[in-house]
């Protein structure tokens, strides 16, 4: 036995990797209240303090501190950065100095260079030159596949937000090894999967074999990164301390090496309190030097920053880095995944003031301790900074060890990721099904050249029919892009590290998502049950709809119009999963679009709903702005009809709500109804 | 119609890219005899004297003369380089200046690294490290995927001289199309490919697509050569010199982006021939300035060199640039290929001197002109510099404009090219049935477990069952390695612009190939028909064979042996056709060690035959050094047994006579003798 797994009750993760029986073997539920949590300490706050003077200077310099122009990040390209090297208990930033934004080209080195010049500096030739003429980036391969189709619907943004210009992120490491296992052994794991790999050499085991190898690179590369703050992670994490800080460094070597849309963290606050609680028991710490490590620790997470583009900043209503950390849960045996560490988190909301990331999120349980419960509603209430997913729905797919990437897309931590897909627009295919096919703002044919919807009136099944060959030209196209994508971004830019942290065999969610679903609802409702007359341009082409009549609208509770809904997400995922999906992917959807639904929606025509041209969609499943009247309760049970099994990925609806509505003892009931099904 | 091809026929060429079809449409066949060949012009001379110089330098200097350090060589990586400008009527040298050795990393940058040390040269650190840690080469890719096992076999030379650490080259571009229809009709039919590419983003298709795009870029870098050196090849040549030059800059383009193990020109004279009678019938050019276009054209084929290892030239005897062109021939209609240009080339041997490079290849037929057969002869006694291969077999499967890749790799120009493969070493194979997987060298397991021969005899019966068992083995180990090294070579030392020059559809030879069949052939006849002691190391490892009785040697037209040999071609093919290849490449088999077989000798220990520990093997086919003792004819006809269906890529025979053995009229009788069966 490891002398650093002292105390531990041993099971099968010491045979084998296995965090979660780790977890199940040592974690102790706390039931308790929010008492025992102790405030920040004089250097947490004197390092928060020049964290927000620096975030000041950065504001003031118009978004950007400082950027690399000629380091290219890689794991081990910087040297050790501080705030404040004698206060700092977890050490370790992105480049050699924290605000200051890492060079990654291997995404595409436009992007790197846009990024670089949007805030006043420039890349390094020599470096744009070995991102040009010798090392091909993802970006460029990506193009260099995309058919003429695929690049004009990608133009008119019938499927936008590709991950074709920006790293997919959507992969959880579980950083959590680094700190249980140490990097020798995780790498004596690793070529052990190497030697036991199928040796009929298919190009699928070719490349299984070449990732293999180059994931047991970069755990020599985290190792030196280790080495770079004068840590040897070579062997297990012996204290609380060391567990926090070897399980960040599997972290920062994933942010110093991907700039992902999604750079989640995982689920780590119940495994980190199984040190802790070692250490308290020991005496070796106290709770207030518990509660500075996990602030010094969420503070770095705060100051993971990429360089990106103006692009990606607008379709993302900023840069988020969505460094999302899942905590709470209920475990498969019935008891709450939540331990004082689980308040900890959620009390740097407290000590280090209010914050958007890391992207702090309840995985919520009816089954939740009720001390816990309130707390959430109390720091939710305090902070607006926490996210609630439903645990209860989830946990029945991913068991009890999986983790939020992103906002919503759950997956088993190192044994499952996802290829992210972004959205096709279901409201501007609507559009192409009654425009045959061309687009109502580009005016050019994009999609397929079927028969347009004739005459001044839409009749329902017409339309329907058309609607739905348009989808299926829509559904083949948008797997097929992604196939592109995918292909090309594990070909230019593997996220080495982050799948080095995972098993060998890993499921892989090939995830798609969809725009404009309520807008569509909507529309189809307006054709059915009221009059809708098509307005034509000098070109024939169908531009505006008169809406004569009342019709249902979705998001309050009427069947009528809410089916509409769950037809349309039911039969989207059926076509999409006809479809062959790069490395057999599982096929998933999303309905989540909590930023871009505005971007979404500017590309849009009108729609015959009565939504005007330009006009944002709503927000993933939400109703349209202002169309749920008939209160909180039906607007939710709109939503609640969707499908989960045809958008396993997640479904978001944004509500917002005045506290009043809720009742006197608001606490509880906030969590209860907030949460039922997002 | 374009103006560059007045008085040329129409045809199918004029409509889609087929030179083929152009040469059959256009071609003067020539049956008259070599009188009207014009000596070597003065700068032609001064030109060769100058060239002269400096091969004696670089021969003072140890071998190489200059190397590139830092410039990494691309299609446009250098300016221009001269001999003299002035008298060059054929210009481009793969680096800014003759005799100076290109950097080619992109294959493994260890090996450039060692291809500099070795002469004294020291690559620049920048170009180390963009291609150590940004630029992934193929060497590295292989060794990511290559398992124990395949290291191992690598180690002990079972498989050996694999194209893992160094570029596989046998592909050759369709150089003829560049001076035929210009860079922009290539770009504009590879644009029309892509086009019309499968939508559906399989795998398959993803990298099909990004190879036709990578080629496209290298059309335009080809296009940027030209202009390097002053001239525009977007349109197609319009004479003869530019005919001659435009195919130079695209076999230029390929050796200045490739170091591959055989860079072969193709089939190029007797297509030139048309420009050239087209100059000649309109008085543009004189014989005189035909032959000094020609005689120029070769001198820079003659001053292709690659920067290269130790390794590389003792597995080579050299580093032999394998610069193949392939003249005469005859056509499907029965009209031979032949025209004053196939004199022409053959004539620089005299212009020029002697030179084994450009490797000048005659397709030899009965059907020749009794004229051009004569010429061949003399140019062969005079110079030893021509190699013949037998169209008459050939045209039967490959038609009527395929060429010779290295030595004897027949594929039609365009249409078809090769992953070169190498050799397995069947006399270790056999040695490795006999001990049960046990390198009699390393002294270490290699093969499989399977039981040793036992006893001190060895059993006919026995060892064939076992060695049956260990080419089993052998065979599928064997293609995986190469499926690992193709997958690898294209995915990051991809041949861009030769295979720009090929039809979207290339057919693909999944080349294997085999050394020792002779002292097998010998081994096992000596098995079978004397008594072969086995003589035990310590270990009770065979590590030497006692021979009692004489036995039929393979050589002699002695079926008993014979037979042996043929039967083992085929089952070694049958085993290789079993597993699955790369992009389902067609296997084929060569039995061509021309001059590796010294080193795979070295590697074999004492075998069954008598042959003794590290002496060589036989070269490809032939019989074992003075066991054929039966005459010339019957060593011939003992190769001749081999069936050509089980070594569809080649095979060779060295073969020595005295002049005298062969009579008086020794020309003709040369000629048919010696070209019967290669």
């Amino acid at each position: 036995m490891t002398n650093e797994w002292y105390e531990f009750k041993l099971g099968k993760w010491a045979e084998t990797v296995d965090v979660r029986d780790f977890i199940q073997n040592n974690y102790t539920v706390y039931e308790g209240d929010d008492s025992f949590l102790a405030g920040a300490t004089e250097n947490t706050k004197k390092l928060w303090e020049q964290v927000m003077d620096l975030t000041k200077q950065e504001r003031e310099a118009g978004g950007v501190l400082d950027m690399d122009t000629k380091v290219v990040s890689t794991i081990t390209s910087h040297g050790a950065g501080y705030l404040n090297k004698d206060l700092e208990t977890i050490v370790g930033f992105q480049t050699d100095k924290p605000f200051k934004r890492s060079l990654q080209p291997y995404g595409g080195i436009r992007m790197a260079e846009n990024a670089c010049s949007e805030n006043g500096y420039t890349v390094d030739p020599e470096v744009s030159k070995i991102f040009t003429e010798y090392r091909k980036t993802h970006n460029q391969g990506v193009f260099d596949a995309y058919t003429d189709e695929m690049r004009l619907a990608r133009k008119s943004a019938i499927i936008t937000g590709l991950p074709d210009a920006y790293g997919r992120g959507r992969i959880i490491g579980d950083y959590r090894r680094v700190a249980l296992y140490g990097i020798d052994r995780l790498v004596a794991d690793k070529k052990d999967q190497l030697k036991s790999c199928l040796t009929t050499m298919t190009e699928d085991t070719i490349r299984l074999r070449e990732e293999l190898s180059e994931q047991i690179r970069a755990l020599g590369e985290l190792k030196k990164l280790g080495e770079i703050y004068g840590y040897d992670i070579s062997k297990p994490a012996k204290n609380a301390q060391e567990a926090i800080q070897w399980l960040y460094f599997g972290y920062l070597a994933a942010v110093k090496e991907q700039n992902g849309a999604a750079m989640s963290l995982g689920r780590t606050s119940t495994f980190l309190d199984i040190y802790i609680e070692r250490d308290l028991r020991n005496g070796v710490i106290t709770e207030e030097q518990a509660q500075e490590y996990i602030d010094h620790f969420i503070m770095k997470l705060r100051l993971v920053k990429f360089a990106r583009t103006p692009e990606y900043n607008q379709l993302f209503s900023g840069d988020p880095t969505w460094v999302t950390e899942s905590i709470g849960g209920v475990g498969l045996d019935g008891r709450p995944l939540v331990t004082k560490n689980s308040f900890r988190y959620l009390h740097t909301l407290d000590n280090l003031g209010t914050a958007p990331e890391p992207n702090m999120t309840v995985l919520w349980s009816t089954q939740l301790p009720k001390n816990f419960k309130e707390y959430c509603a109390k720091m939710s209430i305090k902070s607006s900074s926490i996210q609630y997913e439903n645990d209860d729905m989830m946990r029945i797919t991913h068991g009890d060890d999986y983790a939020i990437a992103c906002c919503v897309s759950s997956m088993r931590v190192g044994k499952e990721m996802q290829f992210f897909g972004a959205r096709a627009n279901l409201a501007k295919c609507l559009l192409y099904a009654i425009n045959g096919g061309v687009d109502e703002v580009l005016k050019v044919q994009v999609g397929p050249k079927f028969r347009p919807v004739e005459g001044d009136y839409l009749d329902y099944d017409d339309v329907m029919a058309k609607y739905d060959d348009m989808m299926e030209w829509l559904a083949e196209l948008y797997v097929n892009t992604l196939n592109v994508i995918h292909y090309m971004h594990d070909k230019y830019s593997y996220e080495k590290i982050q799948m080095a942290l995972h098993d060998r065999e890993v499921k892989r969610y090939f995830a798609t998502g969809i725009a404009g679903l309520s807008v569509v609802a909507d529309s189809l409702s307006a054709i059915k049950y009221a009059k809708v007359k098509a307005v034509r341009d000098e070109n024939g082409i169908v531009t505006d709809y008169e809406v004569e009549g009342d019709f249902p609208k979705y998001g309050n509770n009427d069947d009528r119009v809410d089916q509409i809904a769950v037809d349309l997400v039911h039969n989207f995922m059926n076509k999409i999963r006809k479809h062959q999906t790069y490395r057999n992917g599982v096929p998933t959807m999303s309905i989540l679009t909590i930023t871009s639904n505005v971007v979404y929606g500017k590309k849009t025509g009108n729609t015959p709903d009565g939504r005007k041209k330009g006009e944002p969609l709503a927000p993933g499943a939400n109703p349209m702005h202002r169309r749920d009247t008939h209160g909180a309760a039906a607007s939710l049970a709109s939503v609640a009809k969707l499908p989960f099994k045809d958008a396993q990925d997640g479904i978001s609806n944004t509500f917002s709500i005045v506290p009043g509505a809720l009742g006197k003892d608001d606490v509880l009931f906030a969590g209860d109804l907030d949460l039922d099904r997002l």
